[in-house]
């Protein structure tokens, strides 16, 4: 039973840097879905998905160490803050997935999805897949 | 030919930050089994899986360089170790996947499969999905 | 209908350090294959695989930058440099995966999918496998 696809969410984040908890969406969209896994991918190359914590503040302050990660420094391509909104994406990555347990997403406890903007406010993107158990 | 689920790993850690070979654990596991990927899943935030090098004394050494990215300052949440436990575990994150060839991890000659573990000792679970080839 | 097995991509990298864009090789390769997402395998534990984007300049920034995380200092296995081939190896990562839409990569406008090499120049080779939708 395949399921229909394009699934997609979409969103506009709101300022430069942002965190956007994008669990529930998430799991309402693929609730009572066949497969072993559920794949998320994001379609660009300044912003981020990332398996955070929920706990309150947590995630703006990974946002804040993420930042320190860049020096401030000349570069091939143009200003500092576009290089390091690449290189934060580059880094933590487009893509993630949860495994699945009778149909939903079976995260641990405390985890959240988050996307992680370094360039807003866009538009933002994200496929979905469920991916069948062997 | 369906696998039996929940394929799941557990597993104690005995110090506050340690890593921990779980290859030959993972091997067992799925040896034999159908499937094109295997995709593991740490269902915590305060720990993550990475493949490293087998080689002596480099695990360790990337579990300190892994330390340096955090600076020591104030965060929102509460106290800068439990932050940085935090960060690291989203930046190096909860999963990965390792190709299947004929029934066993198609793992590199020199790659391990290791949990890293940011807050210990704690009790930790993976989750593990096969996944089929289309 | 199963794909044929195995699938990979062998290449050779020319220097030390050096962001080798295997987009257009992969894309050749599953051109037409079914399945809902194709993942991706480095077996090698000194350079990895990113999804970075295309513009000019900008990945090799991207290099640039990871440099800048790996403190010089003693480390229990041997060089700094060789150390630091093996973190940025296992904290890029060696996997990533793309969704596919009706037979291609569903890539967003500006990603490419590029090899990091940390400690060329070395023969590399990477396993691709389609993973079937649920």
């Amino acid at each position: 039973m395949p399921t229909t696809l394009p699934l997609t969410i979409e969103l506009e984040t709101q300022s430069a840097t942002q965190v956007v908890d994008i669990t529930d969406r998430v799991a309402a969209l693929v609730a009572g879905a066949p497969g072993a896994a559920c794949l998320l991918y994001l379609r660009h190359t300044t912003a981020a998905l990332m398996i955070t914590t929920g706990e309150t503040g947590v995630p703006e302050d990974i946002m804040d160490v993420l930042q320190t990660l860049t020096p401030k420094r000349e570069y091939r391509h143009d200003s500092a803050a576009h290089v390091a909104a690449h290189f934060l994406s580059a880094l933590v990555g487009p893509s993630l997935y949860v495994p699945m347990r009778e149909g939903t997403l079976a995260l641990g406890q405390f985890q959240r999805i988050s996307l992680m903007e370094f360039e807003g406010p866009r538009r933002r993107e994200i496929e979905v897949r469920l991916l069948a158990e062997a």
